[in-house]
């Protein structure tokens, strides 16, 4: 169902320092940039192998990004698992009853489609599901 | 330097509620089961793609995984890279000035080698470091 780990998202303060870090400590390559304004932040994927780490900064502090920072500070705030069929995706991990936040896929990064699931029926981790552009 | 994300780590309350999760829920199989008294931890690897997740359920209130678990509940605890060279990844992040928890490597779970790196150099993640064992 998940083909594997597309990516985790990093809560960051500054997206500038943030990318120092992983280009020049970890040796990512930057390799897109772009506003989502659909989940308030400023974003930043970095390669490693065939996934990625995507830097998150918050348009403002009433975002999902925004709140995170206030409460828990910069650091891990998502995993991402692939999939190539979002739909049967969301389906599927519905009926095993897993509480959705997106009950349709929405638009992601690079013109994904993406669906979070609820932290709450999954252990704590806020889980997004990801179908890569075609 | 970094081959890939090799991991990420969750801290789980019940590791047998998570594994039912991460099985029934998302199509994981578990992988491997294994107590690892230096870390603190009964871990558990499910497959996802060429990477795992890694539940841990802590030995007692104590641990790592423990305190975390007291501070900030179940959820995303580390992420882990994978490297075939972890004593030259360990120097060449040391002298980008990052601070190491690990000066020298240790032995984790399936006899890989790894070593963490302070989550106050790196943007508040807990970052591993995964050379697997041969």
């Amino acid at each position: 169902m998940f083909g594997r780990i597309d990516h985790i998202g990093v809560a960051v303060e500054d997206l500038d320092d943030a990318v120092a870090l992983y280009s020049e400590s970890f040796g990512m390559r930057e390799q897109h940039r772009e506003t989502v304004e659909d989940f308030g932040v400023e974003a930043v994927l970095l390669e490693v192998g065939d996934g990625h780490v995507e830097l998150l900064s918050p348009l403002g502090a009433d975002t999902g990004v925004g709140k995170f920072l206030e409460k828990r500070g910069p650091g891990l705030h998502h995993v991402a698992y692939q999939t190539d069929d979002i739909e049967s995706a969301l389906e599927s991990v519905k009926a095993a009853g897993i509480e959705l936040i997106d009950q349709q896929p929405r638009t992601g990064i690079r013109s994904s489609r993406v669906a979070f699931l609820h932290p709450k029926s999954t252990g704590g981790v806020l889980t997004e599901l990801v179908e890569p552009a075609h």
